[in-house]
């Protein structure tokens, strides 16, 4: 049997194929990609059954059964994603800079793909479809390791991505999936220096951590949201509450919704009631400090661990800061450097705040779920970089090619 | 006594400080460095000498004592580099991006410090200078761990670098040195995840396989060079002699250094000879293949090693191809992905060669010594990126900067 490993070589040997070819064939791949999700759609649906009826007897709860669960319409759904990226500007080839030297050499520094990119990602079969489509586009081979509980779905949508490659006349080698490895192909793509030019982890915290504490090869860590809203002395009410309850309510699940509310003390009487209520009329938990307990009748009382805490539900820490700085200090201990955002109406906080917070993306009077690839006019996206090196934020096309330097000349050597 | 850990610590808390920075009191700094260099030469001096004679005693070869030795002509070329990094644009505060939304949130992609960039280096007291005064122009805080050999020249410079810090008023922490913990400094930098946001070893093989092997941190990889040039067979017979010497002989130390040279075979009895004797004149050993030794008769046998060698000397191993894609075949095997060229009269394997070579600067009809950023225009080099994320070639500022999204809205939530 062909390993995990063989099966990464086979995707770097056939990775100079499709960084070669050029958008049209990449966009004729594409749409047959979509085409063959819709022909296809009844046996995507029976192998997804297999999935759900083993996970159910296992006892896989209702929610995530439902993120695992592939019906007509959403296959409809993935289908029209898939052909919505061959719309997207195909970034290879981009000239980012060039000139011409004193000496007559002639330099463009060029995008091109990264090689061969690994995606780790939990029980969610449209990941496995989104992230190949935008791989293929960016001229990248990719490596896929879905979810176990998703395995015979992702078995008959890998075969179909790979048929339709080879259907346009591109090598099938460039998706591959370790999913048949279990565990183990995930942690061999975590060690395969040099077949895995970067590896993104694509779920929960857990994962992520695993993934950047034991992975040998390049990472881009994505997606720990600890994110703050603080609301200054000025913010006008209005603003304050509906972003506060947008930040909240709107995906209590995903990485930009809101987990921490700062309240500036001078505001508390005039704005954190009306806030507090707004939530609870949507069910939100308040944990809060002391005086956010004198304030709310609901309160339950906050402790240091939830203020590091991601809900990722109807739950929100609550707490009241004598100061800009010390909301600063606030957020500079606990951000994770996803979203922060401050509401006012004083321009030197609004400044202070965008020029002080160290992290992906910086707010001023705006819902911090507008973190997103989407509502950036990306057109897609591949996750939102928490880190600093290479990317940092809603990640698009542009950030799965690397660049190089092409420089041509007539001869020229260095005096 | 304060500990590598705490050092660390200081840099971080210090670095806001000087993100926050205008490049006038930027600039101000690294004037002030330059004045210090030129008013403490003698005290420099005579730091250095304690360690070359130490190292001396040690049994240091002549060219490792030469690399650590500091007159004051060497010191009047280091403050000379420190006053041209005033002039250097100003990285940060640079909108990459920016676009106003539908919804009317205003976006704007900005280029800001890093945080701490940790360099270890080895024993050139002339490093110290360089990325400190990279760093403080780029708004980063610096951690350095720099050889045992210049440790007592080192530690005159880093006070040096403090003391001019303060003198501006801007905070002497964000110079940092671990070298008076020697080699546990260095581990301690590689392992300190939260505290040094980027770690850039610069040195010989071995330091960077160490760092890149051992560090938790992120890690940016310089400066590894097995250089290829392919003298295809129309090539100029003047390029391919000049050039090919050009790339080995006017500074074999150095990683953009030629160290193979393939062959097309239909050019060896035109080019060959002309190309080999051009080099011995220079000194140069040709470590070369059966073809190679019919043409020359100083040819050493080259071994499989030798092709994935870096000589950092006047050696070159060459072959004899017999096509351009065994060129390209040998040269993915053994390249590092520093700077590959060709030299040929024929544009479509120019083309050819220029796209599907994959390394950080691929030339045609020039010398690989030309990968370089001074030549390139930027002003100043932290390093030669071989790897594929976040920055590849040639290093200047903008690579020791990271970006931040700022989003200004006036009470929009997401629908």
């Amino acid at each position: 049997m062909i390993s995990a490993i063989d099966k990464m070589k086979l995707a770097k040997s056939a990775y100079s194929s499709l960084a070669q070819a050029t958008t049209l064939q990449k966009n004729a791949a594409l749409s047959k990609i979509a085409d063959l999700l819709i022909e296809r759609s009844e046996e995507i649906i029976r192998a997804n059954e297999i999935d759900l009826a083993r996970e159910a007897a296992n006892g896989m709860s209702e929610s995530l059964q439902d993120r695992l669960r592939l019906n007509s319409q959403r296959i409809m759904a993935i289908s029209e994603a898939a052909r919505n990226v061959v719309g997207l500007q195909d970034p290879i080839g981009e000239v980012i800079r060039g000139m011409t030297l004193p000496n007559g050499l002639k330099l463009a520094q060029v995008r091109v793909p990264l090689g061969v990119v690994g995606v780790i990602y939990e029980a969610r079969p449209n990941v496995t479809i989104d992230i190949a489509t935008l791989a293929i586009k960016s001229g990248n081979a990719v490596v896929l390791r879905g979810g176990s509980a998703a395995e015979s779905t992702n078995r008959v949508l890998v075969k179909l991505l790979q048929d339709a490659l080879a259907q346009v006349g591109l090598s099938s080698d460039v998706v591959q999936s370790v999913d048949e490895f279990g565990r183990d192909g995930g942690l061999e793509m975590m060690r395969a220096v040099g077949l895995i030019d970067v590896l993104i982890p694509r779920g929960g915290a857990g994962l992520i951590q695993q993934v950047v504490t034991e992975a040998k090869v390049p990472v881009i860590q994505t997606g720990d949201g600890v994110v703050h809203i603080f609301v200054d002395e000025s913010a006008r009410l209005d603003w304050a509450v509906e972003i506060v309850h947008n930040a909240k309510v709107s995906r209590p699940s995903v990485c930009n919704a809101v987990e921490t509310v700062l309240v500036h003390k001078a505001a508390v009487d005039r704005l954190l009631p009306a806030i507090l209520d707004r939530l609870a009329e949507s069910g939100v938990r308040v944990h809060g400090d002391e005086t956010t307990a004198a304030n709310f009748f609901a309160t339950i009382p906050a402790t240091e661990q939830d203020f590091a805490t991601e809900w990722h539900d109807l739950d929100i820490s609550v707490r009241v800061v004598d100061s800009l700085d010390e909301a600063l200090e606030h957020i500079s201990k606990y951000s994770t450097k996803h979203t922060e955002s401050i509401i006012t109406e004083n321009v030197a906080n609004a400044e202070r705040f965008l020029a002080e917070v160290d992290a992906s993306t910086v707010m001023v009077n705006a819902s911090t779920r507008f973190t997103d690839g989407g509502e950036f006019g990306f057109g897609a996206e591949v996750g939102i970089s928490t880190q600093k090196l290479h990317a940092r934020g809603p990640m698009g096309l542009p950030e799965l090619t690397t660049t190089k330097w092409l420089v041509r000349g007539s001869g020229q050597v260095r005096v």
